[in-house]
This record gives C-alpha cells, sequence and structure tokens, in this order.
C-alpha cells in the first residue's frame, strides 16, 4: 500500500532491515519453544521487592520532581553513583563524564550520530554486537572486520586495517556478544598501543562486565588507555569512551544506560539526545537510583553471577552430553552467550529450520557479521543464550537442539554421523 | 581540550548548538528568579496517587515484565488505549498504527531520520517548534518557513513553496509552541486540499489537543484528510502522521509519547527506534497504562485544563494591567504558552538581559525560527510560559518584566515612554 510518505523515505534507510532476531520473536514466545536466541537476563533475578521500596520512596518524597521534565544529561545522583561504581573497576570519571542514555543502544545511537559520516570506516570485530551494526549502518558506517579467536579480538591482525584509517574502534572486551570471548590481558594492552601508535579512538561497550563468574576482572582499555598514555589529568583526555548499562544488572526494562567520555563529547552527545528524546525518565532515573545505593547493586549482582554461572554450566554440560564431536563451542568466563562453531559445509539458517521443528530456537550466526566480514564463515555459527532459561530447560532445549544439528548433519554428510 | 575525538565529529552534527532555552536553565533555577522560559507542566496536578497505586499494582503482579525487554512498537495495552483515546478526537486508528515513542521528541527525531536527507526543505510555520527544528536539524533540513497569524498558520501563502516541492510539512493546529495560535477550521480544510493539490504529506503535531479552556474543539488535520479525499479504508492511507504525547497529561517524566501512522510507515519507524533505543521503557509504559485506564485520563484533563485556564487568565490580566500599550499578545485558547510582540526597534535579547535584573524570564522569539524564517521579524518576540508558575508568581513575574519592557523602551525611545 502506498501513501504520500512511501516515496520519501531519506536515503540511509533503505539499507535498514528488521533484524533477524526481531522476526524470531514470534515463533520463540510460543510456550512450546525454548529459546536460547534472546538476550534476555532471568526475570526470576529481578529485584522486584527493591523496586516496589524504591518506587514507594520516590513518589512519597520527590514525586513532583521525579514526574517533571529533567537534565538532559541525567539525574545528578545517578551520574555519581555511576562515576564511584566504575571507580571500583578503575575508571576515573566524574559526575561530568556521564551521561544518561536511554539504554547501551542510545549510547550506540548517538555515537553514530556524532562521529559517522555516510561512507566512513568503523573497526569492528568479526563477529561482533548486532545492535551496533544496526545504530551505525543508519548514519552510512562502512566496516573494516577483524576476526576474532578464544582470547578476543585478533591484535595481531590489526595493524593494516588501523592503518586505513576507520573513525574508530568498537570493541566489547568481556564475554563478548555474541562471541562469548574474553579480550586477554596482553591482546588489551596491545590495543590501546596500537589505538595509539595510528590515533585511532576506541568505543569501548561493557554491558556485561560485572558478569564475571570465574577468574580475574581484566582491567577495561579506558583504564590501560590512560595508565599506557602516562597522562594522569583525568578522563579528560582519553581517547576511549566507554559504555555500560543497568540493563544486565538491575533490569532492561527501565531502558537505562550511559556513555562515559571526555568533557567536551559528552557536551556533544548532550546537546544531540536533547533533539533524539530531551532525556531519559527521570522516574525511571531516581527509581534506578534508590534501588542501585547502598551498595545494593553490588550485592544483587553476587545473586545473579550464581545463578547464571550454573546456567552456563549447565548448558556447557549439555552439549558437551548431546553433541557429535564435530561441533565445538566456546566457553564464557561470563555474561550471557555462548557461540557454537559447526563442522564445514553447514549453515545455521538452514539448521534453524530443522530446530524449529524441535521447538527450539537461537541466533543463527550471520546476523552478527558487518556487511563485508567473512559471511561464510559466520554461516556455520550460532549464538546461544544461557541466562534467560532456567536449568531444566536448558537440558531439554540443548538436547532438542543435538536432535536437529544430528539431523541437518546426516541430511549433509554422505554416511551417517554416529550419535553420541 | 582536543582528543582523538574532536577531530572525528560528524559533518551533520557541525551545525548543532545548545538551544538558547537550555542555556537558560541555570539562571532559571535560581530561587529568587520567576520563570517564564520552560514548557513545564504544573508539578502540583500531577497525578501522585494514581501513580503510586499503579506502581504497587504493576509491581505486584507484572514484575517479571514491567522489568524485562518489551517490544520495540510499545505495550500492546497502551498502544491499545491510545487508539481508543484518540478515536474521541475523531482519529479512527487501530492498535497497529500506534508507535509508543520515548516523548514527541523522539518522535520528531524517527520522523527526522526516516525522511530527511541533506538539503531537503520542509515546510514550517514561522515561529514553530524549537524541539523540531533541533530534530531535523541534524538530518541536514533546509526549510520553508510560513508565516502564521493569530489564526496560525496563512494558508493564503501556502501555494508558492508547496509548489517548489518540500519533503513534508510539519504544524501544530492547536495551540501553537510558541505562538499560542489555534489553526482556524477554514484553513484546516484548506490546508489538507493544498496538501493533497500538491502531494506534499502533513506530519501534525498535537502535544496540547487536550489542553483547551474555551470554545469548541477543532477537527485534527489527520481527520480532515481522511474525510476530504472520501477514503474510507481507514488509516492505512492516510498522508498525515500525528503525534501526541503524555507529557502533558499525565507527567512529562515518563517521557512517553506516539506517533499514529500508515502501518508501512510505522514499520519502518520501529525498525529506526529498534537501533534508537530498541524500546521504550517497559515499566513507564505499563505504569502509564494503569493511570490513564478507566477514563482516568480524560477525568485528570478537566483539573489541567481549570488550573492552567486560570494561569492564563491571570497572565493576561496582569499583561493588560502592566504592560504599555505597545505591546501586544496572543490570547491562546488553550495549551501553554502565549506570545508577546514588542514595538518595532525592540530586541526581546537585549530585553533578556534587563529582565534578568528584574529576576525574570522568558524565552526570547528568535529561537523558534527557521535559518532563513524572518530573524528580524523574530527579534521583536517574547515567549511565555503559563502553565508552570502560580497566580501569585505570574502576577509579579508580569510585573517585573514589565519593569524591564519599559526600561528598555525608555532606553530605546528619544522620548520616555508613559507607563500605565
Amino acid at each position: 500500500m502506498s501513501t504520500a510518505w512511501t516515496s520519501r523515505y531519506a536515503q540511509r534507510t533503505k539499507g535498514v532491515k528488521s533484524s533477524a532476531i526481531r522476526e524470531l520473536l514470534n515463533f520463540t514466545q510460543r510456550p512450546e519453544v525454548i529459546s536460547f536466541a534472546g538476550g534476555l537476563p532471568a526475570p526470576e533475578v529481578f529485584p522486584t521487592q527493591r523496586f516496589r521500596e524504591a518506587c514507594a520512596k520516590v513518589l512519597e518524597k520527590q514525586s513532583q520532581v521525579a514526574l517533571q521534565y529533567g537534565a538532559t544529561e541525567g539525574y545528578e545522583p545517578l551520574r555519581e553513583l555511576i562515576a564511584r561504581h566504575i571507580a571500583r573497576y578503575g575508571i576515573k570519571a566524574k559526575t561530568e563524564n556521564v551521561l544518561i542514555t536511554s539504554g547501551s543502544q542510545q549510547a550506540l545511537d548517538l555515537i553514530g550520530k556524532l562521529f559517522v559520516n555516510s561512507g566512513d570506516r568503523l573497526l569492528v570485530e568479526a563477529p561482533t554486537y548486532l545492535g551496533a551494526l544496526q545504530a551505525f549502518n543508519v548514519y552510512g558506517a562502512d566496516y573494516l572486520s577483524v576476526p576474532s579467536d578464544h582470547d578476543g579480538l585478533r591484535t595481531d591482525l590489526l595493524e593494516a586495517p588501523l592503518r586505513s584509517g576507520p573513525k574508530f574502534m568498537y570493541v566489547l572486551p568481556n564475554f563478548q556478544n555474541p562471541g562469548g570471548t574474553t579480550l586477554s590481558e596482553g591482546r588489551r594492552h596491545e590495543l590501546v598501543l596500537l589505538a595509539d601508535r595510528y590515533g585511532i579512538p576506541i568505543v569501548e561497550d561493557d554491558p556485561y562486565g560485572q558478569l564475571r563468574y570465574e577468574g580475574e576482572h581484566l582491567p577495561p582499555l579506558v583504564v590501560l588507555d590512560r595508565e599506557n598514555l602516562r597522562r594522569d589529568a583525568g578522563y579528560s583526555i582519553g581517547n576511549v569512551i566507554y559504555l555500560s548499562t543497568f540493563s544486565k544488572t538491575l533490569a532492561p526494562g527501565l531502558r537505562l544506560g550511559w556513555i562515559v567520555a571526555p568533557p567536551e563529547v559528552i557536551s556533544r552527545l548532550v546537546q544531540l539526545k536533547q533533539g533524539a528524546d530531551l532525556h531519559s525518565s527521570t522516574f525511571g532515573q531516581m527509581v534506578a537510583y534508590e534501588v542501585a545505593r547502598d551498595n545494593f547493586l553490588d550485592e544483587h549482582v553476587k545473586l545473579i553471577r550464581r545463578v547464571y554461572r550454573e546456567r552456563r554450566d549447565v548448558m556447557l554440560e549439555a552439549l558437551a552430553k548431546n553433541f557429535p564431536p564435530a561441533v565445538t563451542w566456546t566457553r564464557p568466563a561470563g555474561g550471557l552467550f555462548l557461540w557454537v562453531t559447526l563442522p564445514p559445509g553447514m549453515k545455521t539458517d538452514e539448521l534453524f529450520k530443522t530446530a524449529v521443528q524441535q521447538n527450539v530456537a537461537f541466533v543463527p550466526g550471520d546476523c552478527f557479521y558487518a556487511p563485508n566480514g567473512h559471511q561464510e564463515e559466520a554461516m556455520r555459527h550460532m549464538r546461544l543464550n544461557f541466562s534467560a532459561a532456567p536449568p531444566e530447560q536448558i537440558r531439554e532445549g540443548i538436547y532438542r537442539l543435538s536432535v536437529a544439528v544430528k539431523k541437518q548433519m546426516d541430511h549433509l554428510s554422505p554416511h551417517p554421523v554416529a550419535t553420541t
């Protein structure tokens, strides 16, 4: 059906497609389906009682502020809380370095808006976060994709793409979405050194950093950048923009994330955010502050770690028990996802159709690659989420998925594959 | 201070400046200042008790949904409520025609993103809503400005600019911000006729439509468009995109607005919103639904009308009592603002400095004109908000402002102006 509008779409929206994950939603919402497709936190661990108390308190004492327009930068006490919170991870930010965004997704959109001219190349990991590609695509980004392995982004392959002058690098160092991999400490040092040498700034996206289930926390790039450059004037002259969110620690339904950046960048982002949504919900920010304060956030994260670690372990165990030996997967030290690699010749978009018959869902790997980013390789992967489903469903879902994988392999191979 | 980032701003952000209103904020927040500068609803009329009950109910019964990720289109019961709500104003929309946005400001941003190529001309009123200019500027919009008078946009001046083929018209028919004027019924019919004749679609922004203090509600353009074109297939083939918000009726702190558009446009906007912030706060939407439902919204609007009508009358009376006869102003039938015109030669940016000394604030008129939109004329105007301050403050503030006006006139004129 056509209206006066349909002939008038702007150039930039020509390439915008609904994400495959979005298309999956109808299927995955059927009650008989076990879905590893989403990236949903476990709703059982939402701190509902704490939210109840926070709402009551905010509306009892500060309703006239909470329901009113607020500052574009965000609710001051929440910005301060975030600055204190990230200080524990070595990030020395002041309140003025923190901009509250409507989820990390808005952070990505504002960064695209501020920095990306049509045709600009961005250096991204292959695979990388789908939502970042969606945000940057609208501004006409092109991509330089650099492969990653079990230690994260392959820094040994970085020099040539850096030399060609990308606008910035976009990197998820911790428990990457979708790979589940973590950038090793050695590579972190290398990455900031190379970034400095070639003068290419970094967007460090860290939604999952707190959700580590084993091993030691590794220093964020934003911290290494400062140390490496022997600058001690604080964040203001940093070359790394750091992003994080409350979506994985408190609740995604609030849509609250944040950007940490030099003040002059924050001031530009504030102007763009003003035009984009004026500010994030005052009420939501004040409630988040009341929920997170007095160390509740850190205490609550311990519970989430326990629950997700168990689910990760259940999924790893079920994979080992059910999957044919030709299939491999990452063993994430944290986060929400693991990444499965199928034998050469198999395609996860075809596997998906078989999985649908078994009432189990995942996201085919090709969604996570930039347009010129190793698409053939991409088709052999799938992303599995282990945070949303309880353990017994994970076991059953991985069993169903293994049935689909074996069927698909039988279909492919001249000789039937032995089942475990 | 410069970083690797500061040399990397995208072309589109070159013209982005902090709005003058934003710059005023520091001044207007001093306790001794009476501000007519903002566009704030009166916090005294926020339905706090209803919000308390709504939060308790949502967190009691649906916390696992409310705190989780949600659909980009918005919370289904809220979309249905909006479709029913606007039906009372003659707008026959289905749920699928409604997209929930993070305030009307996001609606403007998404429309700019979907339709505006760099260099596209948009037809706007002179003066027009500052936030729309901010949203569209980022996408490189140029403007065709058409003057308005006490009956709104001068439709007798529309043909030449329409013939030159703007991408769309952006119009606020009800109690316009900043003019306070309402597009007459005759001109509404003319406008949709002309739009149809020249094939130029319309964005109808209606944040204040429900806040009418006298006279009869006039039909929205989106309704006339359908009638005019004798189409009866419902909204799906309309040429008008309609915007509104809960910011002026429930609470701006929620950041919840909506777009009503043909389904194929909604589907494009949904894709862009997904990249912009995934979705608006699930919790906020569910709370808004619980607050608004069972006719509470309509009942509550009656209270707001009573309070704002009184404030408007107090301001009109104080202006008549204190201001020199050479100054004129609009008499809005609704909304939040009135528009003052000073004698030729006076400049409101200079007046502003004098007003600051009197501890009273307003927004100088030139903020509300597109770059090529009658700037000299613009300098003679100021926008006054009458919703935020209680009556006694309005009286005192208008008195202070009259002192500033008279000082400024004395300063200008060779002969002192008689005071009233």
